[in-house]
């Protein structure tokens, strides 16, 4: 028996249409390529959004068809969230820190009709045009003061575009579980994967999100996403502050410690979301300057795991709270996130910190589970580690177009690459990433775990441990670490900084000092890089015999033993 | 085109399976009928929902059939809300402090296939069963130490139906648009119609009464719903929780002002929700006895109107933060919650007290408009009041068995029968009932405004404002009024409170003191009892004449005349 109660669908133009109707003068203030600081509201930010619809639909862009941007976070990028996916078209963000060779693909596979570019990618969209030849234009996000010289066929400017609407447009209904937005994911093999979210995956996210234990945003809240639009739709901020009618703050292309604290302390920020490299900066700036955050209060980082000491030094320096998040493209992406429960008051602060350092327990709408590698589901103990598959509302069944195949696991289950541990309370650790796992012994050991106790040594700035073959133990881990500016910090000292701070069999084979460690287009670490680079690495003479790793290994604890 | 992402139908179980998972050992504490506390985790709440799921299989409780329970907050009866909806079939919440009457008629119209009842209600059920023959068997909550001795046809005892089941239950897949819950709201003419809620409509109605602005709950949090769970559902309070992974404390039927303030402080209560009637007696027993909240900070009062003393004696002398909520059991019922938003903390708080004294501005899902008596929209300018029209994902399309016809009006809107403003900033002020809306001289005049202006008088406990038939006028208002134990207060001292408290035209023409007024059967003020206990009403010969009511209309400003 059907409930007699409303269908209306969840939909992305519901969020820009209740931002207008219920926050109407609520800002949306953007940094521009152009230079200055650009503020608007939500009710202009609409209107635009409905003018540059109707030139979609006058360009003749259909249901389901694909337009690319290439933007920073700015409101122009915000307009085409709405209007693409409000005419039921699919806004394809493109990340253009990828290779040239990546983002043709990517045009191409996803068919692009028009892509949106931001100045800053002018030279970028100038060699990619000639090998994306169904572009039907490219549309430079600026006016016609600063249309860019370029030599590019079926050059357009955005206000131009807008200039010749009116916003007389109704947004379409539209079936809750069509395609609004598709973000490509660089695998480790293989080609980029298109991401398709749904509306209806794309309002429960953005609603789950808002909720205490998530982001905690409301009508009084000023959001800043340092994460890009480019990426996994900003975790979703761009919807989630239309939700709840908060400020929004969109830093444009410049993400270096001074800028971001002066957009944070002019436009009183009180809640951000980014990845750990981008906090690096800014601490560095603020300790240079003998800075403090007068607003700022609450942040969540993901995309990779937040080192211990920055949480730390977040939370007791600056007086930041924050949740560690995780998730993955595919995830929408956030999955889980790391705020206490209420049983945690009693415990001590240390616990409570170890807590807080986790990835945090699934939101309501998110399921997960471990297996062992034959599939076999694992218990939730906090001690024993296994892949990580997760079912959600927002979680994807497939990449576009069928590329990779059935990608699900049984039952339905998405495999997300990660290896974790889970605890009773359902918290996540993530220990690995499934092919950075370092195989020792018929065990593994968590290259994360010992990357965050080298980087918690004062003088180590950034570090990465990879598993290297070794002819008696499968793999041993290489750790490969930056030092500081005049540090004489050597091997032994450093592999001495792991004693008592990890089981004795954990501890790195070798160091090496590197004077940068490289990142991938997304900012991550890519030990892909750092594999290919050390493969030849020999492991040292003095490295420990067997019978002494042999006696290091009767440390382990018994649960970890195969 | 269809996007690639998990489709999860929005159900019932979910919440229970979530807060089992994730939040298994949080607390479920609940004050009995038969005397002591009892607490027990979601894990087993959820173990003894999955058993007594079983047992209505086996009474072949088929999909969408309907279950009665007449029922406190209770664990029971929270069980009941998930097994009921897990196995796809309707848990009809029926208010005991209807007439019989009515009982009999909403048992058989909904045609409840079992009703479980609390021992509080045994010679209720009594009464009512020679009139409900299609009831198969009437379950009492209890255990069989404590089985009523009852004259009852089919008379089961809870635990009796628990302990011959296991807990070995998965619950089915179910489609998110079927009904879940029925409640009947007793009309103001004809017989209680059904509202028969959705799976899809509660979880979302859950999940974002969760958000910061609404009820703003999270693990941390302990929730005590003081609205009953045969009342709307308790304000979705018993989803939410779960949802949450909050502590749910539910008090039982002792709901006097001492015995919450004890569950309250016993239990670490943060957060709640009730009518104003229940914050009365809470105030004056923390009052008398000079007592404080330790743990207690937030509360939604709706279901009427909080009045504005209320409002600030709980803010100010409590340091609770209230917020009022609106809507109706046909909007699942919170449609509206008055939380500030940022702009607000610039203006006087005088003005952030008569924002808050609002009903609230929409939640996300919910849409509102405002229009005149012949259905024309109205300018949200916060002082045109019109029938008040909603629309959004928990507002019913109508009635259960078609009850009432085709209620909505053009466009999909839901005419709730209430009268208000809605400001620019969207926050509504309810005004008056359509039907208490006092019509003078072809204007509106709200009683629910004058309400308030008598209660803020010292040695008013209550008061009620009726519209009743005047020669010249249509109509005039009549106070009637309750006054503190030992007050000689009389009606031109009254009458003289409204002077530059309202527009001299909408003063009341007369006051009658009574010792207590009537109340319906939900807990609020019944207007219908009053407008036929004062049908011949004479006002005083000392009335205004017509010239002075015609001079006081002067005053009345130019956006309120016909």
């Amino acid at each position: 028996m059907d409930g007699l109660m409303m269908r209306i669908p969840l939909s992305v133009p519901e969020l820009i249409r209740h931002a207008d109707r219920c926050h109407g003068d609520t800002e949306v203030v953007s940094r521009t390529i152009e230079g200055p600081i650009h503020r608007y509201t939500y009710r202009e930010a609409h209107r635009r959004a409905r003018r540059l619809a109707r030139a979609l639909l006058r360009r003749k862009v259909g249901r389901g068809e694909r337009i690319g941007t290439l933007a920073w976070n700015g409101y122009r990028h915000f307009e085409l969230y709405y209007s693409v996916s409000g005419i039921g078209a699919v806004v394809h963000t493109i990340n253009p820190r990828l290779f040239a060779d990546q983002l043709a693909y990517i045009v191409n596979h996803a068919d692009d009709q028009l892509v949106f570019f931001d100045l800053s990618f002018t030279t970028l969209v100038e060699k990619l045009a000639p090998r994306c030849p169904g572009v039907a234009a490219w549309v430079a996000m600026t006016d016609a003061a600063h249309r860019p010289a370029a030599t590019l066929p079926n050059l357009v400017c955005y206000e131009d575009l807008l200039a010749a609407e009116d916003d007389d447009y109704e947004w379409p209904d539209l079936d809750e579980t069509s395609a609004c937005a598709l973000c490509y994911t660089s695998g480790t093999t293989g080609n980029p994967r298109g991401v398709l979210y749904s509306h209806r995956s794309t309002v429960l996210h953005a609603l789950t999100t808002c909720l205490p234990d998530v982001l905690n945003l409301g009508a009084q809240s000023v959001v800043l996403p340092i994460v890009p639009m480019f990426h996994v739709n900003a975790w979703g901020l761009p919807y989630a502050a239309p939700l709840v009618g908060a400020k929004l703050v969109l830093p444009g292309a410049a993400l270096d410690g001074k800028s971001l604290y002066a957009l944070f302390e002019d436009e009183g920020v009180t809640h951000s979301a980014g990845v750990p490299t981008v906090w690096l900066g800014m601490i560095d700036y603020l300790k240079a300057n003998g800075l403090r955050f007068s607003t700022f209060r609450e942040t969540i980082i993901g995309g990779s795991a937040c080192p211990p000491a920055m949480m730390r030094t977040l939370r007791e320096d600056f007086g930041v709270d924050v949740k560690h998040g995780w998730g993955m493209t595919e995830t929408s992406p956030i999955a889980t996130a790391g705020v206490l429960k209420r049983k945690h008051a009693k415990v001590a602060e240390v616990d409570r910190t170890a807590i807080r350092e986790k990835q945090g327990r699934p939101l309501f709408g998110v399921e997960m589970k471990i297996v062992d590698a034959d599939g076999r589901e694992l218990p939730h103990d906090g001690t024993r580690p296994g892949n990580v598959l997760v079912r959600g509302s927002w979680v994807a069944t497939g990449y576009f177009r069928g590329e990779g195949g059935d990608v699900l696991a049984s039952g339905g289950w998405f495999p997300t690459g990660d290896v974790g541990t889970v605890d009773p309370d359902q918290y996540l650790q993530i220990t690995d990433r499934s092919k950075d796992v370092i195989k020792s012994g018929g065990e593994w050991i968590s290259s994360i775990e010992l990357e965050n106790i080298a980087f918690s040594h004062p003088e180590v700035t950034e570090a990465a441990v990879i598993g290297l073959p070794h002819p008696k133990w499968d793999e041993r881990p290489l750790l490969i670490a930056v030092r500081k500016a005049g540090s004489t910090l050597d091997r032994n000292a450093l592999l001495a900084w792991f004693d008592g701070r990890t089981a004795r069999w954990w501890i790195p084979d070798d160091v090496v000092f590197v004077d940068e460690l490289p990142h991938t287009a997304t900012g991550k670490l890519s030990k892909r890089t750092l594999r290919e680079r050390f493969r030849d690495h020999r492991w040292p003479a003095s490295t420990r015999t067997a019978e002494e790793a042999a006696d290091a290994r009767a440390d382990q604890p018994r649960d970890m033993r195969a």
